[in-house]
């Protein structure tokens, strides 16, 4: 968890990865996404993706859980090494969101995010804006879902 | 539920409301988006929000709940009246996701969808694409979430 200013352009990190049981994307799209190929594993069998198939909302949900313990680990680790660690804000948001393929029950996604660019916020003294482009893939290397997102960093005091 | 042929640009629709309570924004988040404005009231309090406010995906999640409900019920409402209804396909994704405000404990979201355009489809001739413009708005009128989407429709069987 550094700060806006240590951040480098086309640097990649690994937020993680992720088996998707059925009765978690189940669960989810009963509460979300109650369409059957998401809830029913008998009816999903007869749907144009032949067999149940997770929620995008859930895929792009888990993006963001990845996310959060990925940094909260960071910032434990430069806690416990005593280094003074940044912080990231709220996002102004997210464009080209794509599922780009189904997620079956029992599927595995790496989630990977890449820094595209770095932005002063005029409106934000203390904060940098970055842009990120982000991918889930299965274990095959399949694209599930991308998108670019942009979010508040925090830049390092003076 | 009818088929693309049969929409209009311009038409809105409005997808239904939705109350974001406490206990609901707090599980969802625990399981996908644990920051403790999401998922801790006391430690909202001092956040930059200032009280627990609901994740960026359970407002966008709750946006899927209303889509697949308003349009599960217009097929039944089309069945029962013995009028031949059509579909909705797969989206080939969203873009400009963007959250405007904070959802609080007890905010009411009114969901609303505007069809922005009618595009052919290429690779599947019997469907088109829409693209929707979507809003939440609060009860007090202010914009809490916004996004545009695009989703396969089908075409009227000739």
């Amino acid at each position: 968890m550094r700060f806006f200013e240590d951040l480098n352009l086309g640097e990649q990190i690994t937020l993680g990865d992720y088996v998707f049981e059925q009765d978690e994307i189940i669960n989810f799209a009963q509460k979300y996404d109650p369409l059957s190929f998401h809830t029913d594993v008998e009816a999903a069998k007869s749907s144009l993706y032949g067999a149940l198939v997770a929620s995008g909302w859930h895929t792009a949900s888990v993006w963001m859980k990845l996310m959060v313990n990925y940094y909260k680990n960071a910032i434990q680790e430069m806690q416990n090494a005593g280094i003074q660690h940044g912080e990231i804000g709220p996002s102004p948001g997210f464009t080209d969101m794509v599922w780009v393929a189904p997620v079956y029950a029992g599927d595995r996604l790496t989630y990977t995010s890449r820094i595209l660019e770095k932005i002063d916020s005029k409106s934000k003294p203390e904060w940098g804006i970055v842009r990120h482009y982000n991918e889930a893939t299965k274990e095959d290397g399949t694209i599930a879902f991308k998108f670019t997102g942009t979010v508040f960093y925090k830049r390092r005091p003076t």
